[in-house]
Protein backbone atom coordinates (compact mmCIF):
# COMPACT_ATOMS: atom_id res chain seq x y z
CA UNK A 1 0.00 0.00 0.00
CA UNK A 2 1.17 3.61 -0.64
CA UNK A 3 0.86 6.48 1.29
CA UNK A 4 2.28 10.18 0.41
CA UNK A 5 4.66 10.15 3.33
CA UNK A 6 6.62 7.54 4.43
CA UNK A 7 6.25 9.55 8.48
CA UNK A 8 2.52 9.23 7.80
CA UNK A 9 3.08 5.63 7.15
CA UNK A 10 5.18 4.78 9.82
CA UNK A 11 3.25 6.82 12.59
CA UNK A 12 -0.56 4.90 11.27
CA UNK A 13 1.11 1.38 11.68
CA UNK A 14 2.21 2.55 15.21
CA UNK A 15 -1.20 4.01 16.08
CA UNK A 16 -3.03 1.22 14.40
CA UNK A 17 -1.35 -1.50 17.25
CA UNK A 18 -2.74 0.15 19.83
CA UNK A 19 -5.67 -1.53 21.56
CA UNK A 20 -8.75 -0.58 20.10
CA UNK A 21 -7.14 1.33 17.32
CA UNK A 22 -8.01 -0.02 13.85
CA UNK A 23 -6.38 1.35 11.12
CA UNK A 24 -9.13 3.39 9.67
CA UNK A 25 -8.91 5.48 13.01
CA UNK A 26 -5.18 5.26 13.15
CA UNK A 27 -5.54 7.23 9.38
CA UNK A 28 -7.43 9.94 10.88
CA UNK A 29 -5.79 10.41 14.37
CA UNK A 30 -2.24 10.48 12.43
CA UNK A 31 -3.78 13.42 9.45
CA UNK A 32 -5.28 14.86 12.52
CA UNK A 33 -2.05 15.23 14.17
CA UNK A 34 -0.23 16.44 10.78
CA UNK A 35 -2.71 19.34 10.75
CA UNK A 36 -2.74 20.22 14.46
CA UNK A 37 -0.92 23.09 15.96
CA UNK A 38 2.70 21.76 17.37
CA UNK A 39 1.85 23.06 20.62
CA UNK A 40 -0.98 20.69 20.81
CA UNK A 41 0.85 17.91 19.76
CA UNK A 42 3.81 18.82 21.78
CA UNK A 43 0.96 18.80 24.80
CA UNK A 44 -0.04 15.56 23.93
CA UNK A 45 3.75 13.91 23.62
CA UNK A 46 4.38 15.57 27.06
CA UNK A 47 1.63 13.52 28.71
CA UNK A 48 2.63 10.37 26.98
CA UNK A 49 6.02 10.94 28.46
CA UNK A 50 4.77 11.76 31.98
CA UNK A 51 2.94 8.25 31.99
CA UNK A 52 5.36 5.56 30.38
CA UNK A 53 8.22 7.20 32.33
CA UNK A 54 7.01 8.64 35.91
CA UNK A 55 3.96 5.99 36.84
CA UNK A 56 4.67 3.66 39.87
CA UNK A 57 2.30 1.32 41.04
CA UNK A 58 0.74 2.55 44.88
CA UNK A 59 2.29 0.92 47.16
CA UNK A 60 -0.76 0.39 49.01
CA UNK A 61 -2.83 -0.85 46.61
CA UNK A 62 -0.68 -1.71 43.69
CA UNK A 63 -2.96 0.79 40.85
CA UNK A 64 -0.80 3.28 38.65
CA UNK A 65 0.17 5.93 41.16
CA UNK A 66 2.41 9.20 40.64
CA UNK A 67 3.94 8.81 43.88
CA UNK A 68 4.31 6.17 46.07
CA UNK A 69 0.75 6.04 47.52
CA UNK A 70 -1.84 7.09 44.82
CA UNK A 71 -4.16 9.82 44.96
CA UNK A 72 -7.15 7.76 46.36
CA UNK A 73 -5.20 5.93 49.08
CA UNK A 74 -4.11 9.30 50.25
CA UNK A 75 -7.46 11.22 49.91
CA UNK A 76 -8.68 11.64 53.53
CA UNK A 77 -12.10 11.53 52.41
CA UNK A 78 -11.97 8.20 51.07
CA UNK A 79 -13.00 5.43 53.84
CA UNK A 80 -9.91 3.39 54.67
CA UNK A 81 -12.24 0.97 56.17
CA UNK A 82 -13.89 -0.52 53.07
CA UNK A 83 -11.73 -1.97 50.23
CA UNK A 84 -13.01 -2.88 46.95
CA UNK A 85 -11.16 -6.12 45.55
CA UNK A 86 -10.63 -5.39 41.42
CA UNK A 87 -8.21 -7.43 38.75
CA UNK A 88 -6.84 -4.63 37.44
CA UNK A 89 -6.63 -0.64 37.23
CA UNK A 90 -9.44 -0.63 34.73
CA UNK A 91 -11.96 -2.07 36.63
CA UNK A 92 -10.85 0.67 39.45
CA UNK A 93 -11.41 3.39 36.74
CA UNK A 94 -14.64 1.93 35.66
CA UNK A 95 -15.98 2.17 39.18
CA UNK A 96 -14.45 5.64 39.66
CA UNK A 97 -16.09 6.76 36.65
CA UNK A 98 -19.42 5.79 38.54
CA UNK A 99 -18.06 8.01 41.36
CA UNK A 100 -20.33 6.92 43.95
CA UNK A 101 -17.99 4.13 45.75
CA UNK A 102 -15.90 6.52 48.39
CA UNK A 103 -14.01 3.12 49.78
CA UNK A 104 -10.45 2.18 48.43
CA UNK A 105 -9.51 -0.40 46.19
CA UNK A 106 -6.64 -3.30 46.24
CA UNK A 107 -5.79 -4.04 42.56
CA UNK A 108 -4.87 -7.77 42.09
CA UNK A 109 -3.03 -7.37 39.08
CA UNK A 110 -5.01 -10.84 37.52
CA UNK A 111 -7.53 -13.77 38.31
CA UNK A 112 -6.39 -16.84 40.00
CA UNK A 113 -5.91 -19.37 36.45
CA UNK A 114 -4.52 -22.73 37.12
CA UNK A 115 -4.59 -23.03 33.64
CA UNK A 116 -2.27 -20.27 32.45
CA UNK A 117 -0.23 -20.87 35.48
CA UNK A 118 -1.77 -17.67 37.59
CA UNK A 119 -1.66 -19.05 41.22
CA UNK A 120 -2.23 -16.73 44.34
CA UNK A 121 1.27 -16.06 44.23
CA UNK A 122 1.17 -14.44 41.18
CA UNK A 123 -1.45 -12.25 42.71
CA UNK A 124 -1.11 -9.26 45.27
CA UNK A 125 -3.12 -11.67 47.41
CA UNK A 126 -0.64 -11.98 50.31
CA UNK A 127 -0.61 -8.18 50.04
CA UNK A 128 -4.12 -8.07 50.87
CA UNK A 129 -4.24 -10.19 53.49
CA UNK A 130 -1.59 -7.71 55.13
CA UNK A 131 -3.99 -4.97 54.70
CA UNK A 132 -6.60 -6.69 56.50
CA UNK A 133 -4.36 -6.81 59.79
CA UNK A 134 -5.59 -3.07 59.93
CA UNK A 135 -8.97 -2.21 61.31
CA UNK A 136 -11.03 -2.80 57.73
CA UNK A 137 -15.41 -3.43 58.08
CA UNK A 138 -15.99 -4.73 54.73
CA UNK A 139 -13.88 -6.24 51.65
CA UNK A 140 -15.98 -6.26 48.34
CA UNK A 141 -14.74 -8.42 45.65
CA UNK A 142 -15.21 -6.96 42.08
CA UNK A 143 -13.64 -9.78 39.83
CA UNK A 144 -15.10 -10.48 36.88
CA UNK A 145 -17.53 -12.67 36.43
CA UNK A 146 -15.43 -15.04 34.28
CA UNK A 147 -14.57 -18.52 35.48
CA UNK A 148 -11.49 -17.14 36.63
CA UNK A 149 -13.14 -14.26 38.51
CA UNK A 150 -15.46 -16.35 40.15
CA UNK A 151 -12.53 -18.59 41.42
CA UNK A 152 -10.53 -15.84 42.61
CA UNK A 153 -13.65 -14.19 44.13
CA UNK A 154 -14.41 -17.73 46.06
CA UNK A 155 -10.99 -17.98 47.06
CA UNK A 156 -10.69 -14.72 48.66
CA UNK A 157 -14.17 -15.34 50.27
CA UNK A 158 -12.42 -18.38 51.81
CA UNK A 159 -8.92 -16.94 52.95
CA UNK A 160 -11.22 -13.78 54.48
CA UNK A 161 -14.12 -15.18 56.22
CA UNK A 162 -12.26 -16.36 59.24
CA UNK A 163 -10.75 -13.01 59.82
CA UNK A 164 -14.31 -11.77 61.13
CA UNK A 165 -14.42 -9.23 58.65
CA UNK A 166 -17.53 -8.68 55.92
CA UNK A 167 -16.82 -10.17 52.26
CA UNK A 168 -19.20 -9.12 50.04
CA UNK A 169 -19.49 -9.80 46.47
CA UNK A 170 -20.94 -7.28 43.39
CA UNK A 171 -24.28 -8.68 42.24
CA UNK A 172 -24.26 -10.53 38.69
CA UNK A 173 -27.58 -10.29 36.99
CA UNK A 174 -29.22 -8.99 33.70
CA UNK A 175 -27.65 -5.78 32.72
CA UNK A 176 -29.53 -2.04 33.18
CA UNK A 177 -31.45 -1.73 29.61
CA UNK A 178 -29.98 -5.91 28.15
CA UNK A 179 -33.04 -7.69 26.90
CA UNK A 180 -34.18 -10.80 28.71
CA UNK A 181 -34.73 -12.55 25.67
CA UNK A 182 -30.97 -12.18 24.68
CA UNK A 183 -29.23 -13.10 27.73
CA UNK A 184 -27.41 -16.14 28.52
CA UNK A 185 -28.84 -18.97 30.71
CA UNK A 186 -26.26 -18.81 33.59
CA UNK A 187 -26.74 -15.14 33.51
CA UNK A 188 -30.64 -15.76 33.86
CA UNK A 189 -30.12 -18.11 36.73
CA UNK A 190 -27.82 -15.75 38.69
CA UNK A 191 -30.39 -12.84 38.66
CA UNK A 192 -33.12 -15.27 39.90
CA UNK A 193 -31.13 -16.78 42.26
CA UNK A 194 -29.97 -12.94 43.44
CA UNK A 195 -33.46 -11.91 43.41
CA UNK A 196 -34.48 -8.33 45.62
CA UNK A 197 -37.61 -8.00 47.71
CA UNK A 198 -39.38 -5.00 46.15
CA UNK B 1 -14.27 11.96 38.79
CA UNK B 2 -11.05 11.05 40.31
CA UNK B 3 -8.11 8.84 39.50
CA UNK B 4 -5.10 7.13 41.37
CA UNK B 5 -2.89 9.49 39.22
CA UNK B 6 -2.97 13.13 37.96
CA UNK B 7 -0.46 12.23 35.28
CA UNK B 8 -2.92 9.73 33.81
CA UNK B 9 -5.93 12.00 34.03
CA UNK B 10 -4.19 14.41 32.13
CA UNK B 11 -3.50 11.76 29.43
CA UNK B 12 -6.65 10.57 29.38
CA UNK B 13 -8.26 14.18 28.64
CA UNK B 14 -6.01 14.77 26.21
CA UNK B 15 -6.58 11.42 24.53
CA UNK B 16 -10.24 12.07 24.49
CA UNK B 17 -10.10 15.45 22.51
CA UNK B 18 -8.76 13.09 19.97
CA UNK B 19 -11.11 12.82 16.83
CA UNK B 20 -12.72 9.76 17.53
CA UNK B 21 -11.92 8.78 20.73
CA UNK B 22 -13.84 8.71 23.38
CA UNK B 23 -13.43 8.78 27.60
CA UNK B 24 -13.33 5.18 27.50
CA UNK B 25 -11.37 4.44 24.46
CA UNK B 26 -8.92 7.20 25.96
CA UNK B 27 -8.89 5.35 29.67
CA UNK B 28 -7.92 1.97 27.80
CA UNK B 29 -5.34 3.55 25.57
CA UNK B 30 -3.58 5.79 28.55
CA UNK B 31 -3.50 2.21 30.78
CA UNK B 32 -1.86 0.74 27.56
CA UNK B 33 0.55 3.39 27.28
CA UNK B 34 1.18 3.31 31.42
CA UNK B 35 1.68 -0.93 31.06
CA UNK B 36 3.90 -0.65 28.37
CA UNK B 37 7.60 -0.86 27.67
CA UNK B 38 9.55 2.68 27.45
CA UNK B 39 10.92 1.71 24.36
CA UNK B 40 7.77 0.98 22.75
CA UNK B 41 6.39 4.01 24.03
CA UNK B 42 9.53 6.30 22.51
CA UNK B 43 9.07 4.99 19.39
CA UNK B 44 5.72 6.25 19.38
CA UNK B 45 6.36 9.47 20.39
CA UNK B 46 9.17 9.77 17.88
CA UNK B 47 6.76 8.81 15.49
CA UNK B 48 4.26 11.77 16.35
CA UNK B 49 7.14 14.63 16.78
CA UNK B 50 8.17 13.63 13.08
CA UNK B 51 5.23 13.68 11.55
CA UNK B 52 4.12 16.86 13.55
CA UNK B 53 7.49 19.21 13.65
CA UNK B 54 9.02 17.52 9.66
CA UNK B 55 5.30 17.20 7.54
CA UNK B 56 4.39 19.97 4.78
CA UNK B 57 2.90 20.42 1.63
CA UNK B 58 3.50 18.36 -1.84
CA UNK B 59 4.40 21.39 -3.95
CA UNK B 60 2.73 19.58 -6.95
CA UNK B 61 -0.19 17.83 -5.73
CA UNK B 62 -0.71 19.66 -1.98
CA UNK B 63 -1.57 16.49 0.14
CA UNK B 64 1.06 15.20 3.18
CA UNK B 65 4.58 15.01 2.23
CA UNK B 66 7.82 14.37 3.77
CA UNK B 67 9.63 16.14 1.00
CA UNK B 68 8.95 18.87 -0.95
CA UNK B 69 7.26 16.49 -3.19
CA UNK B 70 5.17 13.47 -2.20
CA UNK B 71 5.78 9.67 -2.78
CA UNK B 72 3.08 9.48 -5.27
CA UNK B 73 4.09 12.46 -7.22
CA UNK B 74 7.93 11.36 -7.50
CA UNK B 75 6.90 7.69 -7.78
CA UNK B 76 7.90 6.95 -11.84
CA UNK B 77 5.51 4.12 -11.94
CA UNK B 78 2.51 6.37 -11.19
CA UNK B 79 0.55 7.82 -14.38
CA UNK B 80 1.11 11.42 -14.26
CA UNK B 81 -1.60 12.01 -17.14
CA UNK B 82 -4.50 11.17 -14.68
CA UNK B 83 -5.12 12.83 -11.91
CA UNK B 84 -8.36 12.20 -9.13
CA UNK B 85 -8.85 16.02 -7.67
CA UNK B 86 -9.93 15.24 -3.64
CA UNK B 87 -10.69 17.10 -0.70
CA UNK B 88 -8.27 16.22 1.80
CA UNK B 89 -5.84 13.60 2.17
CA UNK B 90 -7.77 11.43 4.38
CA UNK B 91 -9.65 10.99 1.00
CA UNK B 92 -6.93 10.28 -0.99
CA UNK B 93 -5.51 8.25 1.94
CA UNK B 94 -9.08 6.27 1.77
CA UNK B 95 -8.19 5.47 -2.37
CA UNK B 96 -4.76 4.49 -1.92
CA UNK B 97 -6.48 1.85 0.42
CA UNK B 98 -8.19 0.15 -2.35
CA UNK B 99 -4.94 0.32 -4.63
CA UNK B 100 -6.08 0.03 -7.99
CA UNK B 101 -5.53 3.70 -9.17
CA UNK B 102 -1.75 3.83 -10.70
CA UNK B 103 -2.67 8.05 -11.60
CA UNK B 104 -1.67 11.13 -9.02
CA UNK B 105 -3.56 13.42 -7.24
CA UNK B 106 -4.67 16.65 -6.24
CA UNK B 107 -6.31 17.73 -3.32
CA UNK B 108 -8.29 20.81 -3.02
CA UNK B 109 -8.04 21.58 0.60
CA UNK B 110 -11.72 21.64 1.08
CA UNK B 111 -14.84 22.39 -0.93
CA UNK B 112 -16.68 24.93 -2.65
CA UNK B 113 -18.97 26.43 0.13
CA UNK B 114 -20.67 29.87 -0.52
CA UNK B 115 -22.17 30.03 3.07
CA UNK B 116 -19.08 29.35 4.74
CA UNK B 117 -17.10 31.45 2.77
CA UNK B 118 -15.27 29.05 0.76
CA UNK B 119 -14.27 30.00 -2.36
CA UNK B 120 -12.04 29.06 -5.51
CA UNK B 121 -9.63 31.30 -3.61
CA UNK B 122 -9.59 29.25 -0.67
CA UNK B 123 -9.06 26.07 -2.60
CA UNK B 124 -5.53 24.93 -4.52
CA UNK B 125 -8.11 25.29 -8.05
CA UNK B 126 -5.54 27.36 -9.29
CA UNK B 127 -2.86 25.34 -8.99
CA UNK B 128 -4.31 22.46 -10.50
CA UNK B 129 -5.57 24.80 -14.32
CA UNK B 130 -1.36 25.36 -14.05
CA UNK B 131 -0.90 21.17 -13.43
CA UNK B 132 -3.24 21.16 -16.66
CA UNK B 133 -0.73 22.94 -18.99
CA UNK B 134 0.80 19.91 -18.90
CA UNK B 135 -0.07 17.03 -20.82
CA UNK B 136 -3.06 15.23 -19.09
CA UNK B 137 -5.35 12.80 -20.56
CA UNK B 138 -8.01 12.85 -17.45
CA UNK B 139 -9.15 14.68 -14.36
CA UNK B 140 -11.11 12.27 -12.27
CA UNK B 141 -13.44 14.65 -9.56
CA UNK B 142 -14.04 12.38 -6.54
CA UNK B 143 -15.19 15.07 -4.51
CA UNK B 144 -17.55 14.08 -1.46
CA UNK B 145 -20.74 13.44 -2.97
CA UNK B 146 -22.52 16.47 -0.42
CA UNK B 147 -23.60 19.52 -1.88
CA UNK B 148 -20.71 21.41 -1.53
CA UNK B 149 -18.49 18.70 -3.38
CA UNK B 150 -21.36 18.63 -6.17
CA UNK B 151 -21.24 22.28 -6.35
CA UNK B 152 -17.26 21.95 -6.53
CA UNK B 153 -17.51 19.03 -8.88
CA UNK B 154 -19.66 20.96 -11.16
CA UNK B 155 -17.27 23.60 -11.44
CA UNK B 156 -14.42 22.54 -11.82
CA UNK B 157 -16.26 20.53 -14.69
CA UNK B 158 -17.44 24.16 -16.58
CA UNK B 159 -13.27 24.90 -15.89
CA UNK B 160 -11.91 21.82 -17.48
CA UNK B 161 -14.25 21.29 -20.27
CA UNK B 162 -12.96 24.10 -22.76
CA UNK B 163 -9.02 22.98 -22.37
CA UNK B 164 -10.61 19.54 -24.47
CA UNK B 165 -9.21 17.09 -21.44
CA UNK B 166 -11.42 14.28 -20.35
CA UNK B 167 -13.49 15.38 -16.29
CA UNK B 168 -15.15 12.40 -15.11
CA UNK B 169 -16.66 12.14 -11.84
CA UNK B 170 -16.85 9.19 -9.48
CA UNK B 171 -20.14 6.96 -9.46
CA UNK B 172 -23.18 7.60 -7.02
CA UNK B 173 -25.58 5.12 -5.72
CA UNK B 174 -26.15 2.22 -3.75
CA UNK B 175 -23.05 1.59 -1.71
CA UNK B 176 -21.86 -2.23 -2.23
CA UNK B 177 -23.84 -4.41 0.57
CA UNK B 178 -26.31 -1.65 1.35
CA UNK B 179 -30.06 -2.51 1.49
CA UNK B 180 -32.31 -0.58 -1.04
CA UNK B 181 -35.06 0.24 1.50
CA UNK B 182 -33.11 2.55 4.14
CA UNK B 183 -31.29 4.05 1.37
CA UNK B 184 -32.31 7.83 1.01
CA UNK B 185 -34.16 8.98 -2.24
CA UNK B 186 -31.72 11.02 -3.93
CA UNK B 187 -29.72 7.80 -3.60
CA UNK B 188 -31.80 5.67 -5.40
CA UNK B 189 -32.77 8.26 -8.26
CA UNK B 190 -28.56 8.50 -8.54
CA UNK B 191 -28.24 5.14 -8.85
CA UNK B 192 -31.08 4.60 -11.62
CA UNK B 193 -30.12 7.36 -13.37
CA UNK B 194 -26.22 6.31 -13.29
CA UNK B 195 -27.58 2.68 -14.45
CA UNK B 196 -24.91 0.39 -16.41
CA UNK B 197 -26.27 -2.10 -19.21
CA UNK B 198 -25.04 -5.26 -18.35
Amino acid sequence: MYSSSENIERLISELADLPGVGRKSAGRLAYFIANSKKEKIDSLISSIKNVSENIKRCKICYTLSDGDVCQICSNANRNKKQIMVVENERDLFAYENVGEYKGVYHVLGGALSPLTGVGPNELKIKELMMRLKDDVDEVIIATNSSVEGETTATYLAKMIKPLNIKVTRIASGVPVGGDIENIDEVTLLRALNGRLVL
